[in-house]
């Protein structure tokens, strides 16, 4: 099966347009079929402090009211999704910016009410991934970019970028032999979170379960290796956690960041 | 030649919420493929406002300064346009919401500066229109949604909701037998701007020059009717000029508002 590298970004990389510049040219220079998906970062909350609109939280968790998902359409749909197509454009990388509506790429589930109401947030899965449009997109050398964003019922819903990087590698599993790379803020997964010289080349099954029982990871990284190995088992063939600026050294065999496989 | 409706929609129905949705529900039910444009509406202001961004006019047009372009980025390419594509997808139309620069689609220049410098404005033509990337969505029955922004050189620029709407129905014509419909405020083009019961119903070139030496038309109308004939004498079959709430009984060959051919 043909390759397909699913990137995902977040703040370290959105909230620098110099890091962002440079990463989203090493990205446009990568020569096999690829999707980027996008985060939101720290532009959202700066702009809706201009515009009056409150951040609300419930037990540490942030809430999608109304007036934030308009908030959140704007900046992730509109001005970081729309600037890094036209951006990735200028270096000659024929980029689309989709959210989950466009062209009904992710339909999703608006999160059931329980102890928390959430409001506007999606839930999404890989059988609700419109798996035929991208496949479609590919084939024509165009590059989707997933703002964090799906939709239901006539309403677009705030939903994890992480989320959409791993569900539509799950998804697309079927058509490509997938690399899920998530860019961090360290080189990968280290052995001793002040040390970036420790970085652990490769990870799999039964090396996850000996680290989890050795207890030695920090505890930021343990949802990101469920994640990662949840994707895995899921058909996806590798994960990378890696840094942005390392993008490009983590594309072949030999990487900087952590490869993560069955 | 398959039929191909391209329809441009301005402030008259973007700045009602119920218009917007009945407008959609009616353009959602036309079984032809179609196109959407639309221009941006008082919401910019309205957020600008908000947001502390002055709206800098010279000798009565709007400049597009870097805070200008970010807010109509924000505002017609990710609220209005995103939510357009919501609300039609909810209508089982698969639409795709595009600028100028997803897939490459118009390639703009920007305005050179002369008496006026307009900043990060699109001027654009049909030839820098990617006509084989829409083909193939049209053929997907994909439903592209343009706002009015464009792009050259790493910019997003301000664009001329109509002007795209021509654009696209000149570079189309090559593939398309095109009806460019235009929603206006009147039911047509009237012989008596106070009398909508005087909808002139059809106008070819004869007709103008005609009405033209009557000087029976208001001013109003004349740039829409010289913008009309400039795509019909590049290859669009026919332009109408109608109200939005009349779209479904302007498809045919009897029309409510006023049809124009060569």
């Amino acid at each position: 099966m043909q390759k397909l590298y699913i990137i995902k970004i977040g703040g370290n990389v959105l909230d620098d347009e110099q890091v962002l510049n440079s990463f989203l040219k090493d990205f446009s220079s990568i020569q096999y079929p690829k999707i980027l998906v996008h985060g939101g970062g720290k532009i959202a909350t700066k702009i809706g402090d201009k515009m009056g609109i409150e951040s609300n939280y419930v037990n540490g968790r942030r809430i999608t009211d109304q007036p934030t998902r308009d908030l959140v359409t704007m900046v992730y749909g509109g001005l970081i999704n729309r600037q890094i197509v036209t951006t990735l454009q200028h270096n000659n990388c024929n980029a689309i910016g989709l959210t989950g509506a466009d062209g009904n790429v992710i339909k999703a589930v608006k999160r059931p009410v329980g102890d928390i109401d959430f409001g506007f947030v999606g839930d999404i899965e890989p059988k609700n991934v419109n798996t035929s449009f991208l496949y479609f997109l590919l084939k024509q050398n165009v590059v989707p970019v997933f703002a964090p964003l799906t939709y239901a019922d006539g309403t677009l819903l705030n939903t994890n970028a992480d989320t959409i990087a791993s569900v539509l590698a799950i998804a697309l599993s079927k058509h490509f032999n997938i690399r899920l790379i998530y860019c961090f803020e360290k080189k990968g997964v280290l052995k001793n979170v002040d040390d970036e010289g420790t970085v652990i080349r490769s990870i799999d099954t039964a090396y996850h379960h000996q680290l989890l029982q050795e207890k030695v990871l920090f505890d930021g990284i343990l949802p990101k290796l469920e994640n990662a190995f949840g994707a895995i088992h899921q058909g996806v063939n590798e994960v990378l956690i890696g840094h942005s600026a390392d993008l490009l050294k983590n594309m072949g065999e030999e990487t900087e960041g952590t490869l993560i496989r069955k």
